[in-house]
């Protein structure tokens, strides 16, 4: 009897070499090919859940599956796993579309490592703490907003590079704003609360420029609008709803939304012109970056290779990169 | 006795040469210096007015005039035409501050040389006869806001180049709107009523950009916020007062405001992707480009130029021009 | 028995799915391959008319077919239609060079949907009534010359992007020259004559630069020299075939040949100085790009994309595109 | 009597307004011009002293001092000060070189506010605390070294942009350590010693690349090599004198300084690619930012100008800064 | 009695110090200027010859001088000369318009300072030596072209940069040549005859870019079409007058002309894409910067600046230069 | 029997069409495919040796050759040569690791077709004739230096692009002197010795940039450093061995290995500003890409494309390529 719950990860496949199981999964791409020079047709498949994805094959009787099955949905799927290629591979011998009862979506996307409630809990903190009053009002009232409070704890940072995954929005932002906090003191010239509002509210727009079910993507507003714009659409919103709100604070809080990618190619309409901004551009370019170099040595490693090696070329960096901790520790 | 009129303008210096003329100016800038070689100070000026600015000296007894007036204030001076190095300059005699009673603004900076109200009209009736009942609130929502319209008939288009006149947007928004419309018929798959709206909201962001005085400035909204993304506000909060306004609809003129400047360089947050932004954006540079052309060519030709010969470099367009129907036309 | 006539066409593979044809294909790809695991090889093809291209594979018995057939020839063939992959292929039972007899070429190229002989009665007409006789005189020197007058109505104006099918060019300019017409009214410093010229001639050079057959592709001259310059070496000659043409009417035409793609890195030597020349870079770029949107939109309503879905990233354009008209539309 | 020391400052002009002072300068400039339109000529100086520069002017017998002083040399002056077109200028009536004895070099050039002695102190302190032995004794091997020591500690950090003034490299470089090490705990993956060694050798080039004497200027070698790739010759003789450096580590430090401007074309030959490199490279840039901007907002209040205003164009960073702290403080 | 001959040269200033000289000049520049503080005016000039050009004052009776002198026309003057802020002036009491018959041209403007019949001679030495028939009365159609050859023997290569002097294009194409005949032997790959046909002919259009009369400038068509394509159109002519010239000569000469340049940037409309056309851009770029690099050198050597020192930043260039033969031999 | 000899290499497969062949080859590509549709895997490689590389698959009984070989190592196989899809491959039935002493490195790796020792005695000839000792001894330093000279001989100049070969270092360097000296007495201003040093020493960091053993790449330290910077370091240690080196000619010399990519984006940290450093930029270009082009050509011949097409695209150069030569002898 095929089980009612999700017990084989994509992660341990290495556990079950060899073996038949019976799981679930999120169809992340499905298609019929031809058998090359023995006629007939298969369907090939990449089966995902959030621990990462793997190549699938049915050789025969798939075409009741192909009738109710498509990218996107769910699936219950008996097989047998196997590597092929230095890759494990899973043989079908069924598939059937999952009902909504037997899944639990948490189960298919990446998520944060971290714990969404505590990470929030900090954030919160950070802003009762501002001294200035309209600033801490300006920022509760997009926390404390239903919608966009639930959005924010969930929203990817990403669609795919760094803080790809559901809480990456939460994760860089409070990173970013711990590294903010640290760098301050250095410069006197900025005011904290404001810059801490900057980077509590920069990526704000990312709730609506990205979608996030059983895959990440742009949201046709994201793509014709952009996060930015949409922030600074968001900003005037929340603005208009707080009587008395400063004219003062609320053109340097747009300011830094507007300019936070720090160049015109960017997609930045403004360059940063206030030290908040200015500081808030260089710290989020950085965060950005460590993680997404983060990423690439977790991939390397995950793959084997040495710390001696330097990874392949990163294209959104435009170079290669080298792990220098595992570099100095390696024998 | 001194007159209580402006009865003489820059651009007649020449029927005034020679002669003493007692007038009013408006003060674009105001600085002492040292007569060299010679011991002692002199006051040095330009003094404009709607038709354009000219040299002033003042060469003695100028500690009153200096301890009332100032950048930016009007005059009433008397002094002697003449001309210095090929251009006519005044050497004054008298100076004092003028009153607010003794001057009418409009006589002292730059004006379209059309009628605004027919402008006005014109505009009007091309929004009157949309078939799309719900651009056609929006934008009139703009055009009958007590604010936005008496500044929209006002406004400058830019603090320099094309169009750096009162009544310059409306100009440039109506010779857009004309070429917009004369265009349409050959691309179906614009949606008219649709482009004129862009052509219509594109810039009205400059309305809070550009300050306009007795001098052309940018606002430091203008300056940290920018007119795309100050555009893009009101119009969000134009859509949130017209219920039932359609999103779709919302999307795509936020989208033509965002893209008009074409190119991220430039200071758009998106590039054009829609027939009607990228129509829009087309003829905006086109137009923008055309006027700035025939501002050059006035020069010229005010200058005495023969029309066989290019104009200087122009650094906006980083090249020089020719006038090719003076070209043709001359011996 | 095999027909004589090509009676299926690439666009209609849905009504044969699953049916024996014989018809005509020009082959744009030729190739043997080995059959994968069992021994063996196979022929794979695309094959191609005017209404698209499509793969097709021979598995057996293709030894003589080989031995005639080439890329670039045209093949009668007998095979079955059936869908692989989303997408109809033809399995060959039979295949052999076709008799010159037997084709149509014009079956095997794309073509303007366009009537040539109404575009360029049209076009002449528009000559016919240049107040410039010079004008008049040399653009007819152009369009009455047998081979230039041939090559302009068959003419492609791209290898690949806009316009690349028979006739494209002459569409293209004609489309260009009504825009130009409908602009003039509104820029009194533009001769209306010298516009119009420019657009008729602007892209002459194409005619040398790209060669039509079964397919499209670059001369070694378009190469080398490139359309740009070819025009220009082509408007030298025929102004020297004109006793007493104007040397200022010679460069004015010159110019906007050589400055017509608008920037250095776009191959034009010259950037556009006159008010022609500025009109015309402007407007053929807006009417390449134009025809280049309604090609991707019309690829994806092809392929049955809803309207509220913006394309796939498009290379030449650098961004991904909207029909609006579509999104709007849709429910 | 002639005084024998510096009492009198360029910054204290405005208390000595109307008077005849006795004091010393350095000549930044020097220059012999014709009295306009009344024959003869008199000499143009500015002369300048560690709190600015001031205009002065010899209008008679400047001939003896001609043939002593020239521009670099310190002299010793009599005249008076008066304010001409807003600043002060001094009018000389006795000018003579001055001896060695008379002058404390350190009163004609800029210097750091800081106490150099407690900062190196502190940097020393931060290396002393290293973990890694092998870092520990390179650093020293710089700090220890007498005259890159020396030379270190009186070094500008520029010739005229952040930080060009006696110490300015070291301010530079101890407020960079503080910023690497506030910001290291957040970022697991960066080996804190490694980054600041990087902090601190980053620019030791700069003690070649710059000469300091009465003025900052490049060293022929500076502007030949340049002071990155000083650095790294630096780097190699220091490590070649410790037996038993590790490779790896020289790698990682050459690593740093190469690639610490972090762009090609700001004249880096390696973009950063470890963790520690892409940190230093992004907190480097941000210090050298943050310290222009101070500067510039010190300018204009000096200057006096109000909080509320933006400041000029900045030309090394393209665009116009607002001091929001000064801006939000105003009424 | 004034002489009839120019006997004083701008560059033997030096020995007439103090002295007043009778002589000839051209007039390059022509003001009348206002004397500061004292009333009146006075005409300040440019004048100039072959060896250079010195400032020029007029204080008094320069009515009549005025009348009839202008910019570009010869003067015969009388005045002291004597030395200002370290240049040479003089001072004038009689000028007026010289007679054609006072004046030879060749005094005035810069001239190559080796024999132009001789470098002649040698070019065509190198023509005849040709193999290749077909290239060697190609190129004799252009040198024997009575029109061509006269200017080609006389025009400069540039308005301002390198080779800006009589004769300096058939000096730069010379030199040209000789390095490309010392490099050929190093490439098989290249056609002699050809490379060496391209660099006779790359620049040719030049004769028609500038004008040198009294002062060097572009001509209308130069800046409207260019230098690049008038050799082109000029290839062409002269090939049709050859008859029976190989086509695929004519289109890689052709390709040469126009890809000379090397980038897009510069005003090629093609890249280099043959052997020959890749050697003749680099060696183009080569010479071109080399003959700077040898300006600047003799511009800081007559300024007396010491070999040990870097030149001021070379714009052209975007970088400063060291002449590194006069810093070796410096002591 | 097995043979003990390699005695059949790539470029002879034609020769041995369906024959059986025993050899050895070095492993550039290693994987394990799935047999598609039949079940059962096979071993899919990529067999290289001076001569270039080709496909071969394994079918049966590979899993002790799997046990022993992998990427880099050198294999001994037997099987069949036949021709698949236009190539040759290799179908093997047995595979073993080769002994070292069955294997003559230089049989796997592409070399040079030229003499090393004579070039060597070339380019040391050169030296030997310097005029100034101190870059005779420097330049000696390098090349009598053991590991150096060793490695100078061996090294490629690249690891894909231009000189991809052993010796392909010195053999750039060579034509490079070469050309250098041909070019040298056309330019007064340089220094002979030191540019053929600037020659000689600008690719010296390659030596330990790249690394040569069965395959061509990258260290790490060439990657983290670059070859530029290690030469410069290299410089350093030589001239720090070299007692009273004058320090002028180090700058000189050092500045041309630091310039000589002529670009910043090019990794150059300085641009070229001396006679010497200026030649040697454009020479050392010009000879990188006419080997690159004599590389495609070379491909293409190898190919049998007609000398009258164009290349396909290059990457490297951005263009196409035409052979003129060829397509002038082609009838």
């Amino acid at each position: 009897m095929l089980g009612s719950m999700k017990d084989f990860f994509v992660a341990d496949a290495a556990k079950f070499d060899g073996q038949t199981v019976t799981t679930y999964f999120a169809v992340s791409s499905f298609s019929v090919r031809e058998k090359k020079g023995a006629g007939g047709q298969y369907l090939a498949l990449i089966l995902s859940d959030k621990t990462g994805s793997m190549e699938a094959r049915m050789w025969e009787d798939f075409a009741s599956a192909m009738a109710t099955c498509a990218e996107g949905c769910y699936v219950k799927v008996q097989g047998q796993v196997a590597k092929y290629q230095g890759k494990f591979q899973i043989t079908l011998t069924k598939m059937r579309l999952a009902a909504a009862s037997e899944v639990e979506p948490a189960d298919y996307v990446p998520s944060t490592k971290y714990d969404i409630a505590e990470m929030w809990a900090e954030l919160r903190g950070y802003v009762e703490a501002f001294q200035n009053a309209d600033l801490r009002r300006l920022v509760f009232a997009f926390l404390d907003d239903g919608a966009i409070g639930t959005a924010y704890r969930e929203a990817p940072a990403a669609k795919m590079l760094h803080h790809a995954w559901i809480g990456g929005l939460l994760e860089h932002v409070l990173t970013l704003v711990r590294v903010c906090r640290a760098v301050v003191p250095f410069y006197p010239e900025v005011d904290a609360d404001l810059l801490v509002t900057g980077a509590i509210l920069h990526d704000i727009g990312k709730v609506r420029e990205l979608s996030w079910g059983t895959t990440f993507s742009y949201t046709l507003e994201g793509q014709m609008v952009g996060h930015i714009s949409i922030a600074q659409g968001m900003l005037r919103e929340k603005v208009n709803s707080l009587p008395g709100f400063p004219e003062k604070l609320r053109v340097l809080v747009e300011h830094m939304i507007l300019s936070h990618h720090g160049r015109y190619e960017f997609g930045s309409p403004k360059l940063p012109m206030t030290p908040e901004a200015i500081l808030l551009s260089a710290l989020d370019d950085l965060e950005a970056k460590m993680q997404a170099m983060r990423n690439e040595f977790g991939r390397d490693a995950a793959a084997g290779k040495s710390g001696a090696e330097m990874t392949e070329w990163v294209r959104s960096m435009e170079r290669p990169l080298l792990n220098s901790k595992a570099f100095l520790e390696e024998e």
